[in-house]
């Protein structure tokens, strides 16, 4: 299926930590620049869709009323780390619904205000008041992934050394310098064998885009990126045994976009993944198809997911080097879909970029792969 | 217009203080109660709408995993005071987009754990950090509409014993016993001229309904509640005077849903309204066009919105008897509605019920009546 909506213009701020700045200063141009993009003014909006997670009670309502966008529809959306994706596929069902005929959607976090904290912070869960924080969660992974398919340490530092060399081609990247394999092996430890550089930054940050209906896109001469598949889902409870080493939601929500989309991981130019962690990334090839199950470490090593590659995968730099304002990823994902769609990605840009995979999961609760997955699949 | 989403099972839990119990512990019932209304399994539902203010990251998950209810798509909603309301909105959008046929709608909140706090706590805003939180800011309007209009504090405190009269008539309300007129003028001084009793509770409780597609509740036997209209908006920022003593956005709320639904206020035959604080109800009165601006006092006195009245309004016992736990308010108010539509609502039932209007507004922004405001009429 083809969904009603399409996107006609993205934005976003470069991603960093911002702890002077309201979440007002880092939301602004974000929107302004995607509606500059869309070639429309704040007037044509009605009705905004704004994800995030740490931003308190009616955030969208306390950042659109200095841009004068009030008297309008404002929905507060939060999904963990797909909180803006969530957002975005609210956005995308109420234009199918024929409720609005554009919309923006809304990205923001701003993660350096809180102090330093490991998300998630459910210390009511079980597991993570065991220690099983997200960082425990995926050196446990790499563990397992590393014992049952002989993946090496190397080929998991290829992700953020492919990531960070993405990144540093990107003007809105966190990370914006290349990293070493050397770098990535010998950073900080943070959770055998995850050293710092295997992990993505917390951060701040702002993203936008304009969604319109079909037929309105097509009254406009300006092109557009049309949407095959949104799909959402929780994570399944398992009992007992649980397989570290595949991401069961992802799997799960991939199989529904692809059947609805009507395509397949072969028919994908580029896509941007919830690399959270480098092994992450890995899990997420095979996940999605790109790679068979336990063939992840030799697929990046060969450098398939590379710009320039068979699937290059975060070609913006991902959470690893763009960084994960926690809200603002799921958008920046599109936006970063969006520009490699209209050919305008510059030294990053993915030779005859023709459909582009969203995903991200996120949300840790025990028993569940994550609470939550998005995946969205453009097409130009 | 009618949307085509209906109403087929509804159900909550008393409302009150239990900071022992786990938010499931608060939500579960209240689903359990709203499916099997339904005469459904929680197989049947393919979505969960969860609205909450206070309950931090994946709330909806983590409530509905030990349901078993998980590979399905849950969305988490915040929209201030609105946030139960605005999930069932997103829910009706859903269906109408034709996405799910059959979905959940649960909202939910636990205030107790928080400590003694006064909402809302956004204090970055200006108006907050000089003391404009919601007990003073209505405090504000009460004598604005004392002085511009004569209103009585007789007259305010006419809603309380209005509402706390049919509370007693409600075993979800948090308070079951009635009050008197000198009980209200006479309790505690909050913000002069309210006293404690002119001022809603916090709380703890879930309320939860099933929303189906039209074509599949045709296809039942079971009876349904239509949805007549449904609005959300923000409010306008006004710089400069503001008029204290009317409620702009829901005004302007209420004559989009009128239009909407082809309805005025004379076919509206029960109100759940959004009576944070006695004036709060009165200014409704007149925003809701049950009676002219200025007459809302009068109007509560002469007993018009009382059961058995010309419109009775707030027949549970209100945010002022049956509680206001924020994300919980909202459905609450549908589940009041629904039960008053179906004729079984007992002590309380008020006759011949046809529509029902359910107003929530809530969030304060400086130089915004409020952040969010929805209307929905329902029908049976």
């Amino acid at each position: 299926m083809k969904w009603k909506g399409e996107i006609i213009g993205a934005g976003m701020t470069r991603f960093g930590k911002f702890p002077y700045q309201t979440v007002s200063d880092l939301a602004h141009p974000a929107i302004l620049s995607a509606l500059t993009d869309a070639d429309i003014s704040t007037r044509n909006i009605q009705a905004v869709y704004c994800g995030s997670v740490y931003l308190g009670v009616a955030a969208g309502q306390r950042i659109l009323r200095d841009l004068g966008m009030t008297g309008i529809a404002i929905y507060n959306i939060e999904n963990a780390c797909s909180s803006g994706s969530t957002a975005f596929r609210e956005a995308l069902i109420a234009i199918e619904a024929g409720v609005y005929e554009t919309v923006l959607v809304l990205g923001v976090e701003q993660l350096s205000r809180l102090g330093k904290i490991v998300l998630p912070l459910n210390s009511d869960d079980r597991e993570v008041a065991q220690g099983m924080i997200m960082p425990a969660l995926y050196a446990m992974r790499a563990q397992r992934h590393m014992f049952d398919y002989g993946t090496t340490i190397e080929q998991l530092a290829q992700v953020a050394v492919k990531n960070r060399r993405n990144g540093s081609l990107n003007s809105y990247a966190q990370f914006q310098t290349p990293c070493t394999m050397e770098e990535v092996l010998h950073s900080k430890p943070v959770a055998d064998p995850l050293t710092l550089n295997h992990c993505c930054p917390t951060g701040d940050g702002a993203s936008a885009v304009v969604l319109t209906a079909t037929e309105r896109a097509r009254r406009s001469s300006r092109s557009s990126v049309k949407v095959e598949a949104s799909v959402l889902t929780s994570g399944l409870y398992e009992t007992g045994f649980r397989n570290m080493s595949s991401a069961e939601i992802s799997i799960r929500a991939s199989k529904e976009a692809y059947e609805q989309a009507g395509l397949g991981p072969k028919d994908v130019s580029l896509a941007e993944v919830h690399d959270a962690f480098t092994i992450a990334e890995i899990l997420y090839y095979e996940a999605l198809g790109f790679c068979a199950p336990g063939e992840g470490g030799a697929f990046v090593q060969s450098g398939a997911t590379a710009i320039g590659g068979q699937i290059p995968v975060n070609p913006s730099g991902g959470l690893l080097a763009r960084g994960h304002p926690l809200g603002a990823t799921g958008v920046a994902q599109l936006v970063e879909a969006y520009d490699q769609l209209k050919g305008r990605a510059g030294d990053r840009q993915v030779a005859n970029a023709r459909v582009a995979l969203a995903h991200c999961t996120g949300g840790g609760i025990s028993g569940l792969d994550h609470a939550a997955c998005t995946i969205h699949i453009l097409s130009n």
